[in-house]
């Protein structure tokens, strides 16, 4: 096995054509990409890999740019809140915004979506009562000690990847001006610039897209000390314009205001639930997206060449599981990760190549600036930890290729990295047979996720790990990315009418009112119903943190005659509650587990049972409800521990038992079975040498795995298998390559 | 001084005569007094003191009551929610609530209060598609899967007090009704009652009403594990009847409905915010109320005798600081305190006489059934205890007398206890005559107290100390209680048009939604630029955990531009927020101060300065803002080095600095000086030996404290005062008693 070759992406450097072609064939590479902004020579070009070129086509077109300022990307801004004392407000725009990413659109279109409100009041002032001049709101006759801000249009002067970068390493270029294909002209730009590129580039295969037109939203403000104002990896912020909304309105029959953005400076972040004016601009820009996106790849596919979305930065529109998605074109999609989620997004996608860029990325540091390919950097400690995250998401879903990124030269100082690098490769092609061979097996056990976006945004909530790490889901998603269960993404419109018949356990998880929880989805007395007589009929509803939570009704979580327990917003604080008491179930919480209690979460049902407690707060609840069962967990954060424990509830609430095949007894260890190969792969998530018995169909094997090991241990080949079928510590069957 | 007597009320005990006249004696009692259900002996009544007698003019009367069911005291129950499945669906009403204690009206004006909730659509149900009978509500054509309960009146047959009396020390008598004077015919007997008990009790000085008609709710439920279903110390659900409602809605033009009680199974609590229904309701019986006491009271004072409120349990309607408590006519009010807010609250109430009921009550089991007056028990340990919490507030402001209560034979095996009540006796009397003397000396600090409630709920928020502990403002309330500074309770009424110009900080302190944050009040504008004004010009506002906070503004607290900061609800966890660097100031924060920060709490000025952070989170924060500041904290927990870090807030943020005089420089003792007397009082807040250095206008007095003691230092009659001025540790001055 170890002998399969390819399914890997090396980035190539010009200047070190030895080194690249070198570790090419110890790395087993079957394509050379190059970077952004880089170029590969001619004797890589030459040395009979497959091409991918990278190009982000919204930027580095600065000459173009220049000579058409009105076609370039836009975003709505809003001043922070001025108090007005006595007499005339003056509000300065750009005060509070960096003034080297913004400029005021003030052509009249523009202008005319300016908005002044009173945040006191919270009411929109008619514009007879201020005027725009010279970068200032001037506000007539304010209410004194009432809170204004401005809401207006600016131009984007700074393509904000480039500006990070340019920022954080100093670089000197030019900076790269954003040009907007909303814009007709800028289309016939783009269409002509395509054609000319794919014309000056024969050698490309694959055209590499990062990602396709608009960015996630990254808004930078005027104090060198706090940069960042706001930057959501899902928000359509960047996207907006004068004509998107003029577009807009003639498309939808209604217009769009500042404050559909703005939204009372909270902005429209992916983390709660989206108003319908939202949606709806939403469907609209995927559209157009789409719809332009999918003329640049006819004109790759033209070339003869494929066409990859490097799904990350301007990424907006182009979510892979929308409606659209599939009219663009792609051939491929390459994800970066650091974990088993971002995998198992991947390997959904309706594209021919899932591609994973794996993490370190070569270059001297890394996240948050800790060094890595540099003095006082470990990229083989680091490589380790991202494998062995990303690694349980592929034992369960193919992923098709993996690659890198980066500075190839770095890595010559690091050999136990490049010998690492082999090792995770091999492992790779050795999981990405055994899915070719047939499917990993898993429980019987169809886990739905319940949140506002549905499939639309599976997996992932808006960004990687360590950047959504305070919204419980994406723990609970990075636990249920690697684990033996089949695992679907819900919206409520999907289980109003009642909830789909594969569906045995229902997640809902997060804090009241975020897009996560539900918000108002819970005050739809269908919804509500739908999913009480579901659970009645037998389902199990797995409520997290404050699931189905909302204000207003008679139970603050709708859930809670499901669940058994409720949430006191302080209305309650004079209720009797039933006590606490814990009634543990052996085996169900492996010790480590992180158990959470929230304050003011307090037990409803006298029946319910509370598995576990927290100083006197209940953090595990389980309550009958019918043939079904409501599950109630304070909170969860993802360890292999943890994600171990959840499988336990799966088991245990669906009837399945804790004591199951295909499971290591050390929750530290977890095992994927491939019955088309009768394959038993086992891995090791931690960093110790670790030992399990794991019962399977043809008996117990027992194996001893190092830190972070990956075993294949064949069930099949084996003549003397009927003596250790009924041992309980079976000798070691290792895999024969 | 330690000669005085009096100001003390005994608790008299037939049968031990001599006891009780020889501790009258020993602790310098001027009053005897009977406990509710005893009797003095003609020997004690004769004994020369003045006589109190208790009454509780609701129960007791279960001849009468027996004949009269229709005028037995009433409250609306709402069931727990039945989930309907398919089919008629039956609810029988008393299934949740305990029989011995509610009964349902079915007279034809009680059931037409009745109500029928979808809660799952949150919709009433129309008459006609449900039946009541026999105990149950019939509901012919449910929702499946919807949610239903049904909200009733029913008679109250067992008086709440004696039934937790009975409960819980398996008392064998008859329960004990309560008679409803809403009805003419009770009103009738009692006026009756009244007349004829003045003329039976010659001897009775002092009629001691517990308190008058209506008890705090107090709902129990079904189930033996968990009988408490409800309880709040200032609701008024005990006091509503068919008849109350007929008469509320001829005064008032509109009716009332069992929804407005029930409010979606919540209740009307009172730590939240009330609805103008139950503002209307609460004066309706208010009036009601003091209409009808007074007549008793009218009786009372015509027979000669005084008439005195215990202020407890049936004291709704009978707010100390309503506006119709003075028309009742009492002379004097009891407290049964606990701490130092309780001391306040009575010694502020417009009457003749403050007393308070001291703690330990003289009885074998305290507080949630620990030993006292038995083997196991310390009541000399309580007594310190509560003397040292209670003996802060009356520094602060004059209390006339004291009392105990209970079993006064109880106290004969405890002689260190009788001990250390003529201690406490003697304190007491030698603070009560400095107050005779002159003001206490205060700050020039004037602290607003802002709330829901106001002025109609000072000091006190719905009962003692250990049954609001969960609320922040009750550990405020209790620090101010003892700090020298002036204090008032402010409602939103009060500030909407102007903040009265003597305050200097406002305090605003609670949970978001409570009645001690304010909830919706928060809403009004010009509620928001009054306090902004205020501040801007020269205000302190002071914000406790989620201050001013309400949903749907620019800002979730609506002071976040004073405070600088605010709470994240979910909307802006992508929001860039300033880093919350500590900036500490010098002597602020005692060691020892429990700081407290909040998730989710951010900075939004870069100007605010965090004065101490938990885990990276501002637990307190100062913000310049005009001429004044906002204050923000995380939390407060009372503690005598919490109440003095409050107070060097109060200082601090004033501008009045530190290192002040007559303050401690220990932060576990507190000091307050009588300039008419010239005498400074120190008290050792702690279980150990202390010292201090006070700075005085007569120079610095260093003095050395026992574990609780209280010191009376006379700064007025030394001859060589000119030398101490100026020695930093000058000696001790005793005084001279």
């Amino acid at each position: 096995m170890s002998s399969l070759k390819g399914g890997f992406t090396l980035p190539g450097e010009s200047g070190k054509e030895e080194l690249t072609l070198e570790l090419a064939g110890k790395w087993g590479a079957d394509v050379i990409r190059d970077s952004d902004g880089t170029q590969l020579s001619p004797r890589l070009l030459d040395a009979g890999y497959d091409i991918y070129s990278t190009i982000c086509v919204i930027r580095d077109h600065n000459t173009w740019a220049k000579a058409h300022p009105d076609c370039l990307q836009q975003t709505f801004l809003c001043t922070k809140e001025r108090i007005a004392k006595k007499g005339t407000l003056a509000i300065r725009l750009m005060e509070d915004f960096f003034e080297k990413q913004f400029k005021i659109n003030e052509t009249p279109e523009a202008l005319s979506y300016m908005q002044v409100y009173d945040r006191t009041s919270e009411t929109l002032l008619s514009g007879d009562v201020w005027d725009y001049k010279d970068g200032r709101v001037l506000l007539h006759d304010p209410a004194p000690f009432h809170a204004y801000t401005v809401s207006f249009l600016c131009y984007r002067i700074w393509e904000e990847i480039n500006m990070y970068n340019h920022e954080t390493n100093h670089w000197t270029s030019e900076p790269l001006l954003p040009i907007d294909p909303r814009k007709e002209e800028t289309r016939d730009f783009l269409l002509q610039w395509m054609e000319n590129w794919c014309q000056t580039h024969p050698q490309t295969d694959v055209v590499r897209f990062t990602s396709l037109f608009y960015n996630f939203v990254w808004i930078w403000g005027s104090s060198e000390k706090n940069r960042n104002i706001f930057t959501d990896w899902g928000s359509y912020d960047f996207s907006v314009s004068d004509r998107a909304l003029s577009d807009f309105e003639k498309e939808r029959g209604y217009a769009l205001t500042a404050e559909d953005f703005i939204n009372r400076g909270n902005l429209q972040v992916t983390h709660m639930p989206p108003t319908q004016h939202k949606l709806d601009y939403m469907d609209f820009t995927q559209k157009f997206v789409a719809s332009f996106g999918s003329k640049l790849v006819d004109i790759v596919h033209r070339a003869g060449k494929k066409a990859y979305v490097f799904y990350d930065d301007s990424w907006i529109g182009v979510e892979p599981y929308g409606p659209y998605f599939q009219s663009i074109g792609f051939d491929g999609i390459i994800k970066c990760v650091f974990s088993a989620f971002e995998a198992r997004m991947c390997a959904g996608v309706p594209v021919e190549t899932h591609e994973l860029r794996l993490h370190p990325y070569l270059f001297p540091v890394g996240l948050g600036g800790a060094p890595t390919f540099m003095k006082g950097g470990n990229p083989t400690r680091d490589a380790k930890e991202y494998w062995r995250n990303v690694r349980r998401g592929i034992l369960r879903q193919k992923i098709d290729r993996l690659g890198l990124g980066g500075y190839l030269h770095l890595v010559q100082d690091f050999p136990d990295f490049v010998d690492y690098m082999e090792k995770i490769l091999d492992e790779f092609r050795k999981i990405r047979a055994l899915h070719d061979e047939g499917t990993v097996w898993t429980y019987p056990i169809t886990v739905g996720v319940l949140h506002s976006w549905g499939n639309f945004r599976p997996w992932t909530l808006s960004g990687h790990f360590h950047e959504t790490y305070m919204h419980t889901l994406i723990h609970i998603n990075e636990a249920l990315a690697g684990l033996p269960v089949g695992v679907r993404f819900l919206s409520f419109e999907d289980i109003r009418g009642g909830v789909p018949a594969d569906i045995d356990v229902m997640i809902n998880a997060g804090r009241m009112g975020s897009a996560w929880s539900g918000g108002a989805a819970w005050q739809d007395a269908e919804t509500v119903a739908s999913v009480m007589k579901w659970t009645w009929e037998g389902g199990v509803f797995l409520g997290v943190e404050e699931p189905s939570a909302v204000e207003g009704y008679y139970d603050v979580f709708r859930m809670a005659k499901v669940l058994g327990v409720d949430e006191d917003l302080g209305a309650r604080v004079c209720h009797g509650k039933p006590a606490a008491a814990e009634t543990p179930e052996k085996g169900l919480i492996p010790e480590g587990t992180r158990l959470i209690a929230r304050d003011n979460v307090y037990l409803t049902e006298e029946d319910a049972r509370v598995l576990a407690a927290v100083d006197g707060r209940p953090a595990v609840v389980s309550h009958g409800f019918g043939k079904g069962k409501g599950i109630y967990l304070g909170g969860f954060q993802y360890s292999p521990t943890d994600a171990r424990f959840l499988l336990n509830l799966l088991l245990w609430a669906t009837g399945k038992g804790m004591d199951n095949k295909y499971l290591t007894d050390d929750p530290h260890m977890e095992c994927a079975y491939y019955p088309a190969s009768k394959m038993l792969v086992v891995i090791n998530d931690s960093a110790e040498r670790r030992e399990t018995d794991i019962v399977t169909d043809d008996g117990t094997v027992h194996t001893v795995l190092d830190a972070d090991e990956t075993k294949f241990i064949s069930l099949g080949n084996t003549s003397d298998s009927q003596e250790q079928i009924h041992g309980t510590s079976g000798i070691e069957r290792q895999d024969k390559d």
